[in-house]
């Protein structure tokens, strides 16, 4: 971590020579393409310090902290002055290499965040400066078939098309604003595209303290959907049910409490749930599966424990069940995505109702090393690490 | 099995001391019922020859062939001299009393076969003494919420409403019209309820030799479609693998081919499939699994390794893999199975134009303790044995 901080502080102090000898004509072509001929009056972005990363690798080794030149704005680009974004798992994985969509690099980190529109190219009427707004959707383009466009939010100032650009809502705080996207959707998502529940009905997920999890208890309590939330046998667990259900949780359960032969027999006054969400794996999956009733479905959205889920065979031909998956970059690029902007605003006023909440830590960028070796959990169980810019 | 053909002989030889003995009135109460004031005029059914088990368990010690009692037919019912009927696993299920949904004992074994109209109720029309007919569906009712009704195939007269019957081409094999249900409709729907496939489109498969995985190869064959095979390793799997490419197979692997890293490098011009069928579990499930495309859907229809189905978070995630299964009895009792006559006339067609076949031994009903053990597996490998009334 020592040589990333070193770096980090050179990049801060000495942008113009780290730039040159570390970036190509090929980097950023979007964000921060190289000028060529100029004309007298065109607009020019400020200069932008950007976390980069020229080759896949562990976070802390590849990444750096790089001044990016001032790109010139097209008369519908705009050039966003960024407020926050988050160190997400996914960012992570992105730039280890494990994911299985990844930018080109070099490339800059971050997926999604929040910012303030600096300036405007000549024909952009739609938004102001001083406007906040988030890239919505946060990337683009077609998955497996054609090329991905990847935005890279952990910089100071964006240039791009205005259509990328959704204005929001400034009564938002910006750590809720630079995270909306990634966990909240995706808990929105699963909620109502693969059962249609409604009020009074029942869902039962595992990793229930994940962000994810904790959406999902809420937007599901905010529908009037009750939750059965399955969380890992550890110190401090009567702690995380206590705060769970106050998010809204009906019952939370510990694996081992569940260590009994009818878990069905558990629920008094609560439905047998239809869907079920998975994001850890092994037993923590097959609880969910036991869980569910008759035809139900099972979502899969993570595998924290690593270790893949089991099925018995009378689980599909008697019991019925689905298993599905769930995977936010790819609802991106299906046609579900054009109502994103809807979903995103509506999440936010749940966020202004003070009905959607979840622990995060606002970071000033210049501890953007610390912030990672968090995220990396080098220093314990840590909140989400948010970069204030 | 010496008891059992013991009894077997007795019953034959001594009708009417067994069934007094044996049966009670709650007996049979829709196929035979006891009458009570008969007139004059009344349509008696003849008596009826009936393999019947007081108890769940090991079928060749709680079955026993018995005597019943002729019936008076109500007006609207048809009297049916049964021509043929299979013993298929599920019905072995049902008697042992592992199978999910079970008839109420005693019952009569057999669930699906062929008859031949004998007599009928004053005012049915649609049907003539010498009618071929099935029963379709060959049980009915709701499952899990209510009473489901079976009908009890091994017997040689049956008495139920003319509703139940349907009349079919008498130039059908009376093995295959025995068995067109259980195992050619399981193969059809499984093709047709999943996933929407055209012509050159491909389906992945194991347990192909299975007779609804050699339905599955010829039904796909005739709509045009691929189908890839797996089988288990066995001496003799040249032989086997000559046999499912003569009934229409594209390709047929063993386990033990498919122990490469890229299945899929084996599939020249063939597409990925989008469909795949399990009915083994374990490994050879996971095979099925690793030859899906992108977005593909497995179904699950039998567990014959008794092994659970394993597989990885990312194949959900970003495979996006659906997990589904298939239980005919189930979906007999959904506003689907209303097609179900239609569906039957069709597969009925297709095996008189010689294009559905698969193995079959027909034997001698007074053989049928014999059956009973070839079908237990008792002597080893053996085609499905059909019962000839």
């Amino acid at each position: 971590m020592a040589s990333l901080r070193l770096v980090a502080l050179k990049a801060l102090h000495r942008p113009s020579s780290l730039w040159k000898c570390n970036l190509s004509h090929s980097f950023l072509p979007r964000t921060h393409a190289f000028p060529t001929v100029r004309p007298f009056s065109a607009v020019m972005s400020p200069p932008s310090t950007a976390v980069v990363y020229d080759q896949h690798g562990t976070p802390d080794t590849v990444t750096r902290i790089v001044e990016v030149p001032p790109v010139e704005l097209k008369a519908t680009d705009v050039c966003v002055k960024m407020l926050a974004a988050p160190i997400n798992p996914s960012d992570i994985n992105r730039i280890e290499g494990v994911y299985p969509v990844r930018p080109q690099v070099p490339a800059v980190g971050g997926y999604e965040g929040v910012g303030e529109v600096h300036s405007l190219g000549s024909s952009v009427k739609d938004l102001s400066p001083g406007d906040w707004v988030i890239p919505s959707p946060p990337s683009s383009g077609m998955l497996f078939d054609s090329f991905f466009f990847f935005l890279g939010t952990w910089q100071t100032y964006i240039v791009k098309d205005q259509s990328i650009w959704h204005k929001i809502d400034k009564g938002t705080p910006i750590e809720y604003a630079a995270t909306i996207t990634v966990n909240p959707l995706t808990a929105l998502r699963m909620l109502e595209d693969f059962t249609s529940l409604k009020s009074g009905d029942c869902i039962v997920q595992n990793g229930a303290t994940s962000i994810v999890g904790q959406c999902i208890i809420q937007l599901a309590r905010y529908q009037g959907i009750h939750s059965i939330n399955i969380t890992r046998d550890r110190p401090g667990s009567d702690e995380v049910k206590d705060k769970l259900k106050k998010l809204g949780a009906d019952e939370v359960y510990t694996e081992s409490q569940l260590e009994v032969k009818n878990v069905k027999a558990l629920l008094a006054n609560i439905p047998e749930p239809a869907l079920g969400f998975n994001c850890v794996g092994g037993n923590a999956a097959s609880l969910v599966l036991k869980f569910l009733r008759q035809g139900g479905t099972m979502v899969t959205y993570g595998g924290m424990s690593k270790k893949p889920i089991t099925v018995s065979t009378s689980s599909f031909i008697f019991k019925d069940l689905s298993l599905r998956g769930f995977w936010l970059q790819k609802w991106m690029s299906s046609d579900k995505a054009k109502e994103c902007r809807k979903m995103i605003d509506h999440l936010l006023s749940i966020v202004r109702e003070g009905k959607l909440t979840y622990e995060m830590e606002l970071v000033p960028f210049s501890d953007f090393p610390t912030a990672l070796d968090k995220a990396l959990g080098k220093l314990g169980s840590q909140p989400k690490q948010v970069i204030k810019f």
